[in-house]
């Protein structure tokens, strides 16, 4: 297998992570977390399932015209590869093919189980069957693209032996990566070093043109530590996630395994093309879209990771930095400037504020987006890169209004009676104004929503949290709603498709006007799965690779 | 040394995790979750560091007479050993006994640092200075108490041969039980594995009476792989807290060893005492007493860590329980009954459910208690566990009110003029009313509240969720704030205390009371602190042993 001291970072934060509970993104926010990937150097992004859905596959297909070719005017920017992932079976290959094709450098990635436990009782196929597909599946990929990475599903449970067998035949069939599974995140560091050692040395027809690839969930919390147990085994591809999100307890952190290479170089000898600086940045924007928290003892990007540097500033006695410091936080972009505008800022420094950031608005969008960063200048002196993106992600980066907050006036207080009347404009342009009490200001706004939209759901989650320091900060609230089946019957697919969990989002230094913002955003979404049926079950896929 | 299968799980949650910035309990929470530990079967509490003020003393002698000995009447209950830690002097030393003294089993636990960079320019001693004060300090400990620990700070990047020596004349001087600290979270698991290794062969006068111990952090990722691959090279202590949490990235979790272990016992074949039943409650606990959130893709106790078996409910597409599943949520108490007391349940019930989760209150908390619990039934139908945890913490685990809120009026919404008015019940018993306008309905509260307390400070974090399912869900804030310094002038180590960071949390049915809450139990600590000047700086004692 490929030599080098080179690990490629493929980033599947928007095909695994993305399938968490709760942590679906727009097809809006995908293409802005796909461009910060890009930005920090990943190398390979898997940007989704194409078979989920047409909306899943365009969002693929959007991802790799726009992240995955040139810029406009240019022939010499590094361009990511673009994959979507595709069961073993010719209708999920095609639409992979279909949604990546327009990249610089597609790639297919195809799966099918390999475990004793998975074949048995998910596939009902018997090992030749599992082989026979393999080989006839890896084929047909690469009869499309030159480019085909094939996973076995499951391979920490599977049989070692017959692992060999199939991704001996993976290869005969044209598999250039070769992208090794702990599905459900059950290796050990040494049983996983020795799985990726065996699959090196034992699989038949193993060359210097193939990729051993890792990929690590974290439910025992060794996901980062197996992973760099498989790249000293001489893996030399890493599938991780920002975060580490994920089905369950998640993926493999891509912050984790980066900054350990990058801390411990002496030891790893091996570099990765990430620009590290840019971690907390991206951290925060996938935090914030997807509404999965990221815990102060997180590490790397966690807020209490760097938190001794205040000590040292603040009592002197730390003599010498490394004492306590083995990475400075500037190395993964914690200490960038961070004031970067006020209330005197014109339009054009907003928008090469932004442009820095990443955001490209059209003249309308620098429009609506201006109008916002004034209207909060007026309640808060400074607004940060934090404030920023929070601001972009309510105003652009949201489902298509279904229902849209027109105004809502709140009481409550210690006296027991929150009371909230709600504006909403609906589907059809109307107005629909609904007052409710409640056992608090959300509960009671919440309730006047629910008389107007009058959509069956269940609050699983509520989480605001101040986006910058300071007593007048901006809040933003995320919320998980899970649809329920009013009095209708159903059939079971529907019935998966009625109860998918959506999340939403929405900011403002008025937390319940925030609060009302996200519940709206996540009903919409909810909505338009419901009525537009476009967003299948994410579990009819299960848990795919882990 | 030791060569059972038992690994001995020593919790310092009180200690190293209290340590974190924002995490600060206090005394009556401590204590609580010293109960909450000794139920579960923790072998070890490090319940504080009680030369770091009068208060954490008393803290820990506190847990030591309370939790530390046989229940009244009782004489056959396991109880755990109770250890305080303690730089390498005399004073620290005998403070820790002071502490610890009552407990049925006592330990001292003293350190000092072994690294080159820590002799150098933290302690500014010699190797040899070192090696004597080490040995005079631990006989010291010994000649107090027959259990002593001895860690050599930042072993992880201390020379091997010097830590053997170091170790050696620890052996010699008494102590039973060895910790090597990765301080800085710094060794790869193969390197620790090596560590701990080499020092159970190569240090002097080792023997069958010694337990070798293991203390991990996680800046890279890597504390429970560490601490995994330390038990494996023979430690059979492990140093952990509950959710990880500590300086920084913070320390290994309890819940991920112990799970590990369980989940791969024909791998590792060892036991522990845990009863892992408890893991999902007492998380819950520290999580509510210190303000610090739990990611919902953290393993074992993150809120999705199972969230596919919901999937499985309503898909029954997967057949067998085991294809995605490699521990039963009921293991770690995740799908305990929830429900368990409504709206017409009497004092008698409350009184036996508190009592289950360990909570046992007096006729007049109970009273207190109950009032609560049924103002919380009329506006909420089904009352759960995680209810009454949030009820009982906001209640009873409290410092003591400098300041109570009376009453609070609060408008807000789309028009812009958020509105609060407080009514306070100051230290003087005199009530103090006042309005103020702000951003949102959180800061008008908080203005108004700042404008009758007078205390500057700076809110670093504000953070709410919902501690129950469902729309009229019970809300709960943690909130950070940190003293700021007037106008004063002050010394350096005055400046240190006013800058320490605080947290505070309210649960309420309505979040702007819940916030109301939050900020002024936060303000009460830091009052109490900065006129009482019991709680010195954390950072004067540094982020010891990592």
């Amino acid at each position: 297998m490929t030599k080098s001291n080179y690990v490629k970072i493929f980033d599947t934060t928007l095909r695994d992570g993305e399938q968490s509970p709760g942590a679906t993104m727009t097809s809006a926010e995908k293409l802005e977390v796909a461009r910060s990937l890009a930005r920090m150097g990943v190398d390979i992004i898997e940007a989704g399932f194409p078979a989920a859905s047409p909306d899943d596959l365009e969002a693929v297909r959007r991802i790799a015209a726009e992240v995955g070719c040139q810029p406009p005017g240019r022939n010499d920017a590094r361009v990511p590869i673009i994959t979507g992932l595709a069961r073993a079976n010719k209708s999920d290959i095609d639409k992979a093919w279909e949604a990546v094709r327009e990249a610089e450098k597609p790639r297919i990635h195809t799966f099918l189980a390999t475990s004793p436990i998975h074949m048995k009782h998910k596939l009902k196929m018997d090992p030749e069957e599992v082989i026979q597909r393999v080989s006839e599946m890896v084929a047909y990929a690469r009869s499309l693209c030159a480019d085909v990475e094939f996973s076995p599903e499951d391979a920490g449970r599977s049989d070692p032996e017959f692992l060999y067998v199939v991704l001996g035949e993976a290869i005969k069939a044209g598999a250039t990566t070769l992208n090794i599974p702990d599905t459900v995140g059950y290796t050990t560091p040494d049983e996983f070093y020795n799985l990726i050692d065996g699959i090196i040395k034992n699989t038949p027809g193993m060359h210097d043109g193939i990729t051993v690839s890792v990929h690590c969930h974290d439910d025992l919390g060794l996901a980062t530590a197996n992973t760099l147990a498989g790249i000293r085994a001489g893996a030399r591809q890493a599938e991780v996630t920002i975060n580490g999100i994920g089905e369950r307890a998640g993926n493999t952190s891509l912050e984790e395994v980066v900054m350990t290479l990058k801390t411990r170089h002496p030891v790893f000898n091996l570099e990765t093309g990430i620009d590290t600086t840019q971690i907390a940045r991206v951290s925060k924007q996938v935090s914030n879209y997807t509404g999965m928290v990221v815990q102060p003892n997180k590490a790397i990007v966690g807020a209490n990771a760097f938190a001794h540097e205040a000590g040292i500033h603040q009592d002197g006695m730390l003599k010498h930095n490394l004492t306590y410091e083995i990475m400075r936080p500037e190395d993964v972009g914690v200490n960038q400037t961070k004031l970067v505008l006020g209330k005197h800022s014109g339009r054009h420094a907003l928008r090469s504020r932004l442009a820095e950031m990443g955001h490209s608005l059209d003249e309308s969008e620098l429009d609506k987006a201006f109008a916002r960063f004034k209207e909060l200048a007026d309640r808060k002196k400074v607004i940060t890169d934090a404030d920023l993106e929070a601001l972009i992600a309510d105003e652009f980066y949201r489902p298509r209004d279904v229902y849209y907050l027109e105004g809502l006036q709140v009481s409550c207080g210690t006296l027991g009676m929150p009371t909230a009347t709600v504006r909403l404009r609906g589907p059809d342009r109307a107005e629909h104004v609904h007052a409710s009490m409640g056992t608090g200001p959300v509960d009671a706004t919440y309730k006047a929503i629910d008389a107007i939209v009058n959509t069956p759901c269940k609050l699983l989650e509520f989480n605001i949290h101040a986006i910058t320091e300071g007593i007048d900060a901006l809040g933003e609230v995320t919320v998980r709603i899970q649809g329920t089946n009013g009095h209708h019957t159903m059939d079971a697919q529907k019935e998966v498709e009625f109860s998918r969990v959506y999340g939403g989002h929405g900011a403002d230094t008025d937390i319940i006007v925030a609060s009302a913002k996200a519940y709206i955003n996540a009903l919409n979404k909810l909505i338009i799965a419901q009525t537009e049926g476009l967003q299948p079950a994410t579990n009819d896929f299960g848990v795919m690779l882990g």
